[in-house]
């Protein structure tokens, strides 16, 4: 049982997972920070958050067993420096953000007497919605969750976070936070990219309005990721630059040999290219 | 009302038109052509067809009031110049392919005596899915259907084809060939090649697999169209590999933008970039 979490930025991903923990008893109260007024009347008026502040300060984390960092990830840093002089010793900070070095950056710059109690974390569920009144309970039921333990970790801090993700249906994954980026970077945070450059490519194309009169099912899966936070996936694609240069440089070498093939005419290679993309996601679609 | 329709591949697009024909009374008979002697068993089983040929000949197409060319695109000529012999004088001929010139160009080619009740037509409602097996009936409704009139068109058949689709609930639009097949490298077949490419990058990276486990839903969807039919792929792609030439090298001029603003860390472009994407799929998803 939690006495107090602190939430900070109460959306989706915060707020889904302490209604969650609320519906289970596992929260007494749920105190939210948020720099957005109309935010934190919504959380508070949804039961999201039992208290609203404005603020990281001594009465909004003082009395804290919990903190939650679920803002943008750029945001990390210098609210890990704020955090620093209001934190109760013994009380655990982790975080939801969608990438890890970052994290670990900050909570080693400006948290080190903190070190051993930050879990740095990331659930594996978000969507092109956002905000207090989108989150809802049931969010991570079977959804995967990374924790990226570090050297200086606590395994009780570790194991309590573990267990509070398991509590609302998670399953949970270790993995180290430079290898979780390298994943991250493929999985989730090259195809948003590709899908923000294909509709801004509709955009920059003076026919582009018209064309898209005619889209379907196909450009409405394929661009759903399109309409993602813009300020999140900006601090997302910088944090992982280095990853996603070297993913988008690979991903250029495909399109070349697609080009290669359709300028050649190349029924057999085009023919052994889908059906070879095909089958991997085919077997991805049998276990997901 | 149809008294014979003789329906060349039966798979999920002229079997869901045929069985939403039925459903309404408007055809009498439907004669299934298909290579693949177990698809016509199962589209016999299924009541999508009445009768199953093996072959274009007399006994399948010589009493047809409409004849329905439901296969890959690629094999448009030579069933045109197989169905010459066979056709009776005022028998509409219509296709359901995804690009248009090749579909004219097979036309003109070998049914030039028929070219005025030549109905060159492409219902959006693709999927992933095929055989006769996914037929199902409402596939159509509320999908676009876009209807390729041209200078020797009658316009009797012209109205009946789109009688028809209408009556299965589709929107009916009309487009030059040239036109369609402009909007369709935009709107569908890019993006396809764009999933391909983006799944095979997977396939290629030798941590591909492993990073496959922590996918979610925004993979998902963006791959979704990475499971269509190889061969039907390949011939679209090639039949209309000049657009799409065109679309790939627009595209690589956005990621090249973006590998930019990504070295570069400039926050300000790439949220705007994003932001503009964002709004554009947005518009579209409230329309569509």
């Amino acid at each position: 049982m939690i006495k107090q979490l602190t939430l900070i930025g109460v959306g989706l991903i915060g707020g889904s997972f302490v209604l969650d923990l609320k519906q289970r008893g596992l929260v007494q109260t749920v105190v939210g920070v948020d720099v957005n007024a109309q935010n934190l009347r919504d959380a508070l008026a949804l039961g999201v958050i039992d208290r609203a502040e404005s603020k990281i300060s001594a009465q909004s984390v003082g009395d804290a067993d919990l903190v939650l960092l679920a803002t943008p990830v750029a945001t990390l840093p210098e609210i890990c420096r704020q955090l620093a002089q209001f934190l109760p010793s013994e009380v655990i900070i982790s975080d939801v953000g969608s990438t890890k070095m970052s994290a670990m950056s900050a909570f080693m710059q400006f948290l080190p007497n903190h070190l051993a109690h930050c879990v740095a974390a990331h659930p594996i569920a978000g969507s092109d919605k956002s905000g207090a009144v989108s989150a809802h309970t049931g969010l991570f039921k079977q959804k995967k969750v990374i924790l990226c333990p570090h050297n200086n970790q606590s395994s009780g801090s570790l194991k309590k976070m573990e267990t509070l993700w398991q509590a609302v249906g998670a399953q949970v994954y270790e993995l180290s936070a430079e290898e979780h980026d390298k994943v991250m970077a493929a999985v989730s945070h090259l195809p948003h990219l590709f899908a923000f450059a294909y509709v801004h490519q509709m955009l920059d194309n003076p026919q582009g309005a018209g064309y898209l009169q005619f889209a379907g099912s196909g450009f409405r899966d394929f661009t759903r990721i399109a309409a993602s936070h813009p300020q999140m996936w900006t601090d997302i694609t910088l944090e992982n630059r280095d990853n996603l240069l070297k993913l988008l440089s690979e991903h250029l070498a495909q399109l070349a040999y697609l080009q290669t093939c359709l300028h050649n005419q190349d029924v057999e290679k085009l023919y052994r290219y889908f059906a070879e993309a095909k089958q991997v996601r085919e077997i991805w679609g049998q276990s997901h």
